[in-house]
C-alpha cells in the first residue's frame, strides 16, 4: 500500500502512518517529493485498510496496489480454469450455449422447450423454479414442483440443467434434486451468507454480475465462494444499470477482455436479459462471442407470447437455431467451436 | 396501461391486443390518432404485464399508469406513517439522529458509544453485529456475542437498538434478542427471501435503498414487507452509485421530498456511508434535515482511529454532540424539533 | 401525447388541459379509467412540451408519443442511408475501417502512419489537429499545421482524412483545407450552434456520441445537422460513462441494435477511446462488428510508445493488420465484407 | 507520479521507465516491495502522462500523487476567493439567491420578473436570451433583443445580470451589452474554446457543472478559464445523471463540502434544473445552503403557466418569497446571512 502525505503533515504525522504499519507487520519505505511526502508499506498489504490511513491526520490518501482478490486472480493461475459439467466442457475451446425459458411453467412447456434446447444443438438448458421479481404481486415462480418439471425433461436429452438459488435454506432441496449448475442471481451477488453456502458444496455456481457491481467487487463475490473450498465458479455478464433508458440495461462486452486477463474463471453472457427485447438477443450474443466469452444463457421459450415472465425477451425455438448458425461462424472466426 | 400501436400495425395487430387486455378482465378504450393509435386498458392494470404486451406484433410501447406499488403509497394513505419505537416517535415532528459505531467489537467499546450517544442527545442506538464485507477476508463481525454486548450497553441508557439482519436464518435470534429495530442492508434491499421474512414479524424495519435501486424498486421492496402484514417500515437513502469517484457515493437528498410525496413511509438518510468521510458528515446531515428527513443513521465510535471498520467515517462523541447543536436549529428552520 | 390527470383532478383542472391542448391547435379524447382519467392530444404533438402540462394542477404526467426527432427517424426512410465519401460507401454491404493517430505531430508520423493505414487495408484515414484535452497545460494539437501534414500523408494513398472541429470559426478552414469528414467530439455533441453550422455545409459529418448523451439526445443533435439541410450524417458510438473504474469507459453495443432499429444513420464504433487500453481494442472492435456496426474508428501509431497523447491505446501498425484479418472473418459471419 | 511494476516485469523494464522519467526532468526513486516494484517520480510531474508509462512492457499501473489543477486549488489558496459583482459579494458570509425566468419572453415579462426578484431580497438576476435545447424545432431563445428587455428589466432595480453564452462570435455583444455575469452552461462545461474565450475577458463567470463530470473534469474546466488569466469563476452545481428516471438528475449536494475543501472558488446550486419541478426546488434549495452553497440559482417566472420552456420548474413570485424566508433560517444556522 502506499500513504500519500498532505503537504501540511507534520513529522510527527509520519511518525503515526508508520507506527501503524509496523503495527501490522509491514516495513515503511518513505520517499520525500517535491510536493509531498509518499510512504510505501511492504509486505502482505491485504491486511491493511485504506480507510484506517485515510483518517489519520496528515494522510491525504491511501492506495492499495496488490489487488484484494486472490484466489480467482489470473496472477496465481495463469491456465483459464475449464469446468466440467457432467462431461461438458465450459471454458475450453467450445462455446456453450445454454437456452431454455425464463421460468418454468408446466411439463408440457419444459418438454418442449427442452426439445427446442437439444434441436438447436445447444448442450445445456437454464429455467427458473424460484424467482426473484421485483412485484412481490407477480408469479413467483413454481418452486420445488418447478425443479422436477425441468429435470424431468432436461433428462430426456441428457442435458445439465441450470438453475438458480435465492435462499440459503433451499441449497438441500438443489442438491437432493441434483441441480447440475446453481445460479446466483444479480440482486443476489452480495448476498454473501448465500456466497458462503455455495461455497461450501461441490457444485459449479453461475455467478451473474450485480446490476451496478463493479469488476472488483464482482471477482470478491467470486471470492467468497473460492474461499469457502469451491472453484467450480462462472462468471456471468448481464447488462448493467446506466443513464440509458431506451433499453433495459447495457451490456457491458468490455467485461469479457477485461476479466479474461484478470480473472482464470470462465465467463458467461446473458444477451437476453441485458437488452430486454428478443430482438435485440442475436446482435448482441454475436458480440458477446465476438469479444471472448466461453458461452451465453439465452432465454428461449416454445411459444413466448404465452410466457408467464419476461415474455417480451424470448427467442422463439426456431430463432434459437438461426442464432445458433450465425454464432457458429463468429466462434469459428475467433478460433473456436460451438 | 396505455398500449401505443406502432403505425405499421394492421387491424388484426389491434385485435390481438384487444383479446389480451379482455382475457385479463379489462376493458379496452381505443384512440385513433394522427400518427398512431392508442389502446387504454381500463380495470385493474397491476394484473398485466407491460412485456407481455410489447412482444405483441404491432406494439410499439406498454405503458403503465399506475403505480406499481399500493400499500406503501401516499394515495390511498395520504398521513405520514409515525413509527412507534418503544415509544420514540420515527416520523412525526421529532427528527430523530441514531447514532452509534459501525461494528461491535468489545463491551467495553460499546459502553463508552453508548453514553456518547445518550450524551449527545440522540434517543437511539445504532451497532452492526454481522457485517456485510465485500471481502471475505475482512472482519465479519461478531454475531450473536455483539448482540449481547450491544443490548447491555444500550439498555444502560433504555436506547432501542438498530441492527442488520443479513440472513434469513438469524431472524429469531434477533427476536430472541430483543432486537428493536431491524435493518436491512443496502446489498440486500431486493433479497426476496429476506424481505418476506421480515414482513411476517412485529419488528420496525429499517430497509436501506439498494446502490442503484430506482424510487420504484425501492418502494417495491417496501411493499413486500408491508404485503406480509408489517406496516412498520422505514425508508433510508444511503447514497447512490454514480460515475463519480471524487467520493464514495452521491447522498441524494432529491429522494427526500420525493419520496414524502410518493410514499407515507418515514425517511431516514444515512450520511455516514453516502459520503465516506467524518469530515463530510456534517454538511451531509444538514442537508438531509433542511429537505426534510425524518432522521439520521450517523457512524460514532469512541475512537475512531481504532475502529475495526469504516474508521474513517465515524465521528468523534465531541463531534456528534457538535453535529446535534447544528442539527437543532436546522430542525427548527423546517419547522420541526430535534 | 397523453396526459395522465391524478386521481383528485377535478373537472376545472380536466378543463384547462383540455383548453390548452385545443389552443395548439389539436384535438382531445378523453378516457376514464377505474383510478385515472387519460387524455390524448390528437395532432402533431412535437409541437406539445410534455413540461408545459405536468406544471398544470391535476396532471400527473404527460407522455409523448411520437419520437422528437423526425428527418433521421427510419420511421419515414426506412432504407439504411449510405454515405459517399470520396467514391467510399459508408452504410452499405463494406464495413469501413478509419484508422490512424490520436493527434497529428510531425509530417513524418504522419507519412508513416498513412503508410501503415493503407498497408492494412483500411481505406480511410483519421487523425486530430485540434484536440479536445482535458487540462488546458496538454497539447492542444497542431492545429492548421496538422491539417497540412494530414493532407499530405493521406493524399499520397488517396485515402479520405476524418479529422475533429472544435470551433465553428475553424470551419472555413477546414472546407479550404479540403477536409472530407468533419468530426464533432463527445464533448461537444450538444454544442449546438457548432451542430447549426455544419449542418449547413455539404460534408459528411462523423457525430460522436456524448459520454452520458441518451439515444434520444444523441439523435435529436442528428436531427439538428439534418435540420440545416445536411443530410450525411455518421454517428459514432465511443463507449459511456459509468459507475465501473476498471476501464475508462463501456462500449455500448445494445446501441448498435437499437440504432439500426430507429435511424437510416450510419453507425460507425471507436473501440480505442472506449476502453482506453490498445489491448482491448480487437475484442472491442470484434464485438462491434458482429453486432451490426457499419465501420470502426481505430487508433493507430506508428511509434505507440512516442505517441504525444493517449500512447497506452493505440495500435501498432502491425496490430491493424492483424486485426484487419480477424475482423475480415467477423464482417463475413455477419454477411457483410470489410 | 507513481509507477507501480508488474510481478513480471524485467530489469529491463525498470530501466526504460527510469529512463522516460529522467527524460522529462524528475528524478526516480525505487521501492521493491514483496509483490510489486514501485518507482515514484520525483519533480512536477503535471508534465507527465499516466498513459505514456502505462503502455510501457512490465507497466501496471501509474497514479497521479499531485491533482491536475494549480489555479483553482485551495491547497495555494487557502482563503476562499470572494467574487465582487458590481458591489455584490458572492463567496462571503452573504449567502446570494439569483432568481429569474428560464427564457427572455418579453419586455413585461422580464419587467415583471425584475420586480418580483427585487421584491423577494434578492440582488441578482437570471434569464436566458440564447437557449441551448435539446430540439432544433424548440423555441431557441429571442437572442439579442433578449439581452436588451434583460437589461432594461433588471436595470429598473439595480440588479447585475447572469445569462448564458453559447457561441464564442457572441463574446463581443456580450460585452457591449454589458452583461455582468457570463454563465457557461452544462453543456458546454469542456467546450474548450468558449472557455479559452471567456478566460481572456474580465468579468465573473458561472460554470455549471457537466451533466456527468467529475469534480477533477469540473476543476480542470475552470482552470482553463483561469489559466487564461480570469480569476472571476464561479462554480455552479446543477444536479447530474444517473440511473434514477423518477426525477430529471440527481442534485449532487456531495460536491459542495468536497468543493470546499479542493477548491478556492465559490460554490452556486441550481436546484430548478436539478429537480426539474417546482415543487421539489424548497427542499433542494434548503438542503444547499444547509451543506455550504454560497448562493443558488433559481428559476422564477412572473405567470409559469405560461412561461415558454421549462414551465414546469418555475416557482411563482410568492413562491420565491416564501422561500427566501425559510432560507433565511437556513443562512443563519450555518452561521451565514441572506
Amino acid at each position: 500500500m502506499i500513504i500519500v502525505m498532505s503537504p501540511q503533515a507534520s513529522q510527527a504525522d509520519l511518525d503515526t502512518v508508520v507506527a501503524k504499519i509496523r503495527d501490522a507487520g509491514l516495513t515503511e519505505h518513505i520517499s520525500r517529493g517535491s510536493e509531498r511526502t509518499i510512504v510505501g508499506a511492504i509486505g502482505d498489504e491485504r491486511t491493511l485498510s485504506e480507510q484506517a490511513f485515510e483518517q489519520l491526520a496528515g494522510v491525504e490518501r491511501a492506495i492499495h496496489i496488490v489487488k484484494p482478490y486472490k484466489l480467482v486472480a489470473r496472477e496465481g493461475h495463469p491456465a483459464g480454469s475449464v469446468i466440467d459439467i457432467r462431461g461438458i466442457k465450459l471454458g475450453g475451446k467450445q462455446v456453450q450455449v445454454i437456452a431454455g425459458p425464463c421460468s418454468v411453467e408446466t411439463q408440457e412447456q419444459m418438454d418442449l422447450a427442452a426439445a427446442g434446447v437439444a434441436a438447436a444443438g445447444c448442450r445445456m438448458m437454464r429455467g427458473g423454479a424460484f424467482k426473484p421479481r421485483t412485484s412481490p404481486y407477480a408469479f413467483q415462480g413454481l418452486g420445488v414442483q418447478g425443479l422436477e418439471f425441468f429435470q424431468k425433461a432436461a433428462r430426456q436429452h441428457d442435458m445439465p440443467i441450470v438453475t438458480e438459488l435465492m435462499d440459503v435454506r433451499m441449497l438441500n432441496t438443489f442438491l437432493e434434486h441434483d441441480v447440475d449448475v446453481i445460479q446466483i442471481g444479480a440482486r443476489n451477488m452480495q448476498n454473501f451468507d448465500l456466497l458462503k453456502e455455495v461455497g461450501r458444496v461441490n457444485k459449479p455456481v453461475i455467478l451473474k454480475r450485480g446490476l451496478s457491481a463493479t469488476i472488483s467487487e464482482w471477482l470478491m463475490a467470486a471470492e467468497y465462494i473460492a474461499a469457502g473450498g469451491n472453484n467450480n465458479i462462472i462468471l456471468c455478464e448481464r447488462g448493467i444499470r446506466t443513464f440509458e433508458t431506451a433499453y433495459r440495461n447495457v451490456l457491458d462486452v468490455t467485461a469479457i477482455p477485461v476479466l479474461k486477463k484478470e480473472t482464470h474463471l470462465p465467463v458467461l453472457v446473458d444477451p437476453s436479459h441485458a437488452g430486454g427485447k428478443a430482438w435485440m438477443v442475436p446482435a448482441l450474443a454475436r458480440a458477446a462471442v465476438a469479444a471472448g466469452a466461453d458461452g451465453l444463457l439465452v432465454e428461449m421459450h416454445p411459444n413466448p407470447c404465452e410466457a408467464w415472465c419476461d415474455a417480451d425477451q424470448a427467442l422463439t425455438p426456431q430463432e434459437l437455431i438461426d442464432l445458433m448458425g450465425s454464432l457458429r461462424l463468429i466462434a469459428q472466426a475467433v478460433g473456436r467451436e460451438l
